[in-house]
């Protein structure tokens, strides 16, 4: 593949995020489960949508580090989070990084430049997104176990990265979500 | 379903736009095609890349039109072009601006107002992400076809929607698109 | 698409009728969910079946009305419930109609009247059909239930639709069917 | 299973024909192909929709026998044609009538002796039904042709079981469907 | 099909087999169910793993007739369980030893006196590769349940023939599962 | 997941090979591709079958290696052949070295060794193994062309890799295969 010359070249590559399933999904045996292009739009919408109750936030520089933070993965599939395990520490994320600059190298630096300010984490914006991150997941993830998907506890197991957030809405939007999700746990059976 | 009250009803539903596949290549034999939401994440990427190349447009505002410029299809399906023909002139517009509004209540009058703002095609955000609309079709068309797909040449019908717009960006992107589409054709048959 | 003027043209686009799922199933997440071409199918036997204990219908003519009553979603799609009410009254209906007739005029006015006659509502057979097709959701419904999905609840909402059903026969599988499930809720968990 | 009691047995075990695939078609590489419940909605449109033009034909019972002639599948699976061939002869079909007699039990005899009827293939009726089931193979292998599947010559092998048709309709209709697909064949490729 | 001459013919017939679905899972409902390409390598994987427990088999040979014992079924479809039992005595294994000999005769006299040596089922090793191929049917369908289908209780009716087995490591396999499914139903419902 | 303590575990966990789809050809649009497992299954069987013409090699170590030569990929996914690329040198092996020891741990030691003397490719049955391995991806991508996929050419692109082989056998399969390519490519267009 290599460096990107032309934006069309960057345009028709990132149609191939569609066929990238969202691997924590398919190995908890969901079926037909998120592509990373779903979960990047469900992303970008749910970081918009929540900014605008979060004080100082740059609303329009969080949509886009929402839209790019998942493109290496056309690349690099999406490795479930076992796979990180594995390997030398920060070799993941310059991976992505070198991935990155070459496919949208014809976009100009602004694109590479956000893509690394996601990776670096020293922004409010960035930390604000990679929070909905994990909170989309669980949001997936709700709307999978009411289809009837029972794989999925473990993806629960850690409240208190949300409880502990810096960004209140995402601690309410969670809360929410776990209350709902407990409500359905409570209730008698709903399904002969 | 009726008016949401709370944000995370709004998110819960939007999920489900995972599973509706855009009928204008389900009808033409693509298997596996994009989904709504696949094409909202690529019309946002495609209007956010191309704005900055086209002066004069407010390029927040442009993801944000993109953004939500599907959503109603979460109620509505995603209608064949064959279909709004039969309905009465504006009922399909006025159908989805409703659905929008009771989807997106509780998000804010902004939400409702962007969706309305697309609707009406008034401002040049608007109409530059209804020509990134049509442009993110014949992108994706072109990928299916790269990979076999054969029945989609009436989507290619009409270049002058393209060639004759009012964004230079969308024009150069297209004849690129095209000149590499007749470029393969030219070519001797690459697959024995 | 336009009106059809040989058989064979009605006949090769019906076979698009596999490629439309039945809208109610994939918003409520079941996976590969039955397509308008198997409802059809079902419901063709399912009125079959049952109107040979229905005394006075014409059993012929319930299952033309069977096999032509949703071949206008070729070109509509299938449209959630949702969707309808958002349209004019009757503009679903009347497009249904316009779109069913192009597509059915080669094979003579009798086809495109038997659609009509369904859509009127008017005979015993039309609404023979009509208590089927809601019977056959049911039945479909039940089997997907039994193989673990989980968000169907609301598609059961109103059993009155059929215990008022003026046909006997419907009346009595529809309560065969309730009963079953109510077995099947009572049961102890058939799964661990 | 055996035979079964109550007429919601035999609906609900029929629901199960949607995920059976037709054999000949997944072999050969086809994606998400045609179920024996969207072939079964096919044939009896096909043969509902020739039989008006073929004189001396129950037009009601052609339908029937094609309503029935695969539910035996549901318990078979889609044999493929190469699997016959090592069985000894007849032992298919006589392990057919013994599933479908156990499969209709609770719809009454008429609902086996139409099954036997088909098999025996000595009604008019009976051999107009089996020549559609052909006919429609045929016809969905050109709207997979046309979608862009190149695997599926062999099953053109044979135009003259077509040619050599007692129905006239028939030999009509193939030959119409083999002039385009030459005619295809001779233009010069549709896609770049 | 007939014989094949080439070990090239054999190779490329048997890659079918990844579009044969285990008919077991798929009329129970699974979504995307095991193929029996894949039911074949967590076959070879699970006899090559517990042989080695077991005194006295011959662990290469044990691989071989798993790595064979399905090959027929590229041309056969994997009949469901109810298929054979409608089918002479005896019928189904001849047609299979017909359909292996002529796939696998590039590859000379040993593989399909393997094939046979399986059948036959006269060689301890051969009914420990049988004994296998039940357990990996339970070992995959406990994997499905754990996802959220319901609809394979069935499966698990017979416990004995794995209790009576002559085979000590498929006994104590087949406990551990059997005792994870159980802890699995009492443990209070795991998911809201 | 961590070490795994029982053979069970090793077994259930992989089962989930099934849903790993082999990014080669996901990311070329290869609709539904074949799985870890099938891809697995195929070269053990390639494997075995090919060693017979193969003097010196240890055919039974032959196909131990095949069996065990992916099983990282259940916590890695099938890494596309760009992303090892962007990673530290021999990071990829050391973690599918990490996680394979994981995984396999309940079967022994003898497990562990055969991972790890595939990955050395020190030993000839290792880089029999390896060959094979690059086979089978061209016998599988030779049968979805023949299918219609054609954006598959780039898989092609270094014959030199297997005329170069050590392995008679392997230089044979791969110039039949190429020769069979080249003829589908002479002939005229097989499809209308």
């Amino acid at each position: 593949m290599g460096t990107h010359q032309h934006p069309l070249d960057t345009l028709l590559e990132l149609q191939v995020l569609d066929r990238i399933p969202r691997s924590g999904y398919s190995v908890r045996g969901v079926a037909d489960p998120e592509s990373v292009a779903e979960h990047s739009f469900h992303l970008v919408f749910l970081a918009w949508a929540l900014a605008a109750e979060e004080a100082g936030l740059d609303r329009a520089r969080v949509m886009e580090l929402a839209l790019l933070h998942d493109v290496a993965e056309v690349r690099f599939g999406d490795l479930p989070r076992s796979a990180a395990h594995y390997l030398p520490a920060g070799a993941k994320a310059r991976a992505e990084a070198a991935a990155a600059a070459e496919i949208l190298a014809p976009l100009g630096p602004r694109a590479t430049d956000l893509h690394a300010e996601y990776a670096a984490q020293a922004t409010p914006e960035a930390r604000f997104v990679a929070a909905c991150d994990k909170l989309q997941l669980l949001i997936k993830t709700r709307v999978y176990e009411s289809w009837g998907c029972t794989g999925l506890d473990e993806l629960w197991a850690r409240p208190e990265r949300f409880r502990d957030s810096e960004f209140g809405v995402v601690r309410r939007i969670f809360e929410e979500l776990w209350r709902r999700r407990q409500r359905a746990a409570d209730a008698p059976l709903p399904r002969p």
